[in-house]
């Protein structure tokens, strides 16, 4: 795989990043790239820029400048476009924007050297049924969560996998998680971690009334449907990403399936996902 | 302890426990006792009643007939007052409301005859503050918990006891709960177990991103303060014991310390605390 | 898959269960079909008998009267041979002797008719290395779990997959667990349930001094090592199942892989997964 | 308190530190101290030295270098004598040991002006029980830990509060924690975080079969008993502080209470116990 254009996408409202975009863009120029600026980056430059689902049809390449959240959001704009991802982390260490800045360059040199491996992370598609009615559709990159929004109470969600009534939970709340979001809010949850690539998804309740009510690891091919049986009077909010949502009321049933096209995330051919775990969650230390 | 005066609170809405609440009020005055009738009580039977706090101003003994929910509010309406309180359960077990209603007539021959132990609950009491001024303020029998009403955000809640910083907690919410309410909530959010009787509080986060942020016991003389640091654009919640509170801004501080009145529990004598948490959570069964 | 020769495994030392010996072998063969009788079996009835790794040679299907734990040590003794398991509780449910025993004859009615499904469970192959030398090898259905025997000091164990270091585990132990082995002991050591069927593996550290050292999924097909780093002059015991296993030194090296021939499970074709965890998990009760 | 005679502790074998005892013996000496070395900082020096229990009948001020093991140790051997201890780090910050190196002369000098408090840890006196007759007995400032030694099979340990029975935990073992300890094994197994000061001890189960069985918050006052029921033909093993201990045999008793004496640790008076453990458990950080 040879890259030819390079999309640049930002993390909003960042002017003082025009210098790296404007030197990221001429690096990538000199080296015979085509390059394509996000909104967000073309105005810190001042350049024309395009929308990310746009820059997504063109580039063979989007390189995210920002963390985590950045990523997450430019992941969904790519929607089911095969284009891989190469996120550059701004500030702290991320568990997706692996590439610190000062990597940047190194990294990109050994990339166009074909030097990289290209990792597929499952995603979800995530539907709301009213009544029978399909209502809104959201992807999701890391997971799809069903939570009370007033938190003096319960929510009772029933739960089915394949069909298969799994369980109705009484808890805040209830997270499906892909490997990539095991570490993120479902890990704050007790959740476990799945190595990225595992073809499974965890069911992750939020404080459950039932102790052994535990994390469930199934297969990522799990047809997951949750229905909001009792909400006490309050509402249940679903949202994905921890970034968009709607709220739901009480009979919706929410209906959560991997899409066909997985994300993909170009990631230099000598890095390991444990190396990044190991980072991340501090392991040597206590 | 002898007793003269016996309030009867009920669960709002149980017409069909007319019977029930006529029986229990023969039964007390043929044995005496004068009986004073709660709203909800008299509202079934048609007789005239009058409101808790009133009740409890009056009574040196309240039945409650009802759940653990019913126990937490007329725990909350007697207030300051020193008046013992008798749960009866109507439904299943509860940590709380611990006879019975099979058990009901036995205990309470038991403790008109003296064999009975009044056991002590530590209570919260509750304050707000908002740019130094006093704002709203609450008991609480088994917890006082902020929690981020919009469940896709965290809050960080900056959290001192007796003046020291414990710790900024990035986390779903924090719970303050007592040994009484170290069974409801906290021990969802993976709280332990404390005994009635402890002299203790404990703080329990909910989903900390932190995972070495673990639940904290503090003596019960500590005055916890919690500050609402960032909510993210969203809202946060207090609530006590899942049923009063009130919505908080960024810059609001949370001040909670015991009350110099404990709850009064009026408990059969030959009653353990361990014997109602085996019950309620089946230890011996898996 | 129609069955011709059916073998009994007993739970050794059960003489109170001649009768119901008897009475399944007679059964059997007034349907056709002809009868094999491990030793625990014929033992109790008088009858000749065999070992169980001859009578899974002969057998297309072998029934196990006893719990979990004797079906485990079937499940050892047939080892790569594809003949399939019908597990009969004597005692109290099972996660994997899931017949009880007032529903073996029309469960076996059903099977003999074809309604039934072959479930394949993942197994273990796990090896000692010392010196460069081969060591013993063991299967493991449920989970392989190299533990420190003295408990009041920690071991390392530095931890492989497919040969790329995941982290070094200062710990009491480590399991590594099976979708079977999920619901036993590394359930316990706060590991997630995963569904039987799933391509993975989880590694959960037992008391890691590390808090953020969580439960980790990793895909069946991961090659797993363990080395012993440190044992604090103690020992760290091997142990497959809870059954067998060996002591280890420092340097020793454990490799584990699953099985090519999983162990087959016969199961009624109306049951699924989640119904046996909900039973046993008791969810829906607190 | 005006400090007259102050002991030295070493950690065993520590040949390399000769010239740190030497400075700060001179050091006290220069102050008008009189100084005693316990053997292992004689060793070192080649100075006469004393064993530690004798030590600590003649110093009123024993300072320990090393790390929370040899403060343990020091604990131990100082015994019910009312003899502060002042804790110095050589390695890595402890929990116990919370002066560092390079602090120990700025916080000498501070507590020799009197600028300091006095911590009174609670300590737990353990003994055993066999057919009725006294066994070992021995002191713990962290934990008593009742563990089964071969890890393939649980233990059944039955156990008492103040005669009263909690449960019977068909556990790994079980671990009764100070709020000093709480810090240590307990955290590793579950347990929460108990502020040193509390009146309170903490029962920790070590990966109990029942997933309910959570950690237990007693008075300190507790007299906790805990009877061997059934080791499944292994053995238990008593542990306290992870140093001292003996094996258990069926039908053993085990009974802890706290001691009469405290142990008694110097802080410096600007410290507090949240500062400690923000900084070791790396709060703020993921």
């Amino acid at each position: 795989m040879a890259f030819h254009t390079v999309g640049i996408c930002l993390k909003p409202d960042q002017p003082q990043l025009a210098g790296s975009v404007r030197e990221l863009e001429k690096w990538l120029r000199e080296r015979g790239l085509e390059v394509l600026l996000g909104r967000e980056a073309a105005a810190v430059t001042g350049a024309p820029g395009m929308m990310r689902s746009e820059l997504a049809e063109k580039a063979d390449l989007v390189i995210v400048l920002g963390g985590d959240g950045t990523l997450l959001a430019v992941a969904r704009a790519i929607g089911e476009r095969p284009v891989p991802i190469l996120g550059v982390n701004l500030g702290t260490l991320g568990f997706l924007a692996e590439i610190s800045r000062d990597e940047l360059y190194p990294t990109l040199d050994q990339m166009l050297g074909g030097r990289f491996r290209t990792e597929e992370r499952t995603r979800l598609a995530v539907s709301v049924e009213r009544r029978g009615e399909p209502g809104p559709r959201y992807l999701a990159l890391n997971d799809a969560v069903l939570a009370r929004t007033a938190l003096s109470r319960m929510v009772d969600l029933e739960t089915l996998a394949d069909g298969f009534p799994v369980a109705t939970y009484h808890a805040d709340g209830l997270i499906l998680a892909t490997p990539t979001g095991s570490t993120a809010y479902s890990l704050s949850a007790g959740g476990p971690l799945l190595l990225p690539g595992l073809a499974a998804l965890v069911l992750t309740p939020i404080c459950p009334h039932t102790l052994t009510q535990r994390p469930l690891v199934l297969p990522q091919s799990c047809v997951v449907e949750v229905r909001v049986r009792d909400a006490r009077g309050g509402e249940v909010q679903l949202t994905c990403d921890g970034q968009v949502g709607c709220e739901l009321l009480e009979g919706d049933r929410v209906i959560i399936r991997r899409t066909e096209q997985p994300v993909l995330f170009l990631v230099p051919s000598d890095r390991n996902r444990f190396d990044v775990m190991r980072a991340k969650l501090r392991w040597g230390e206590r």
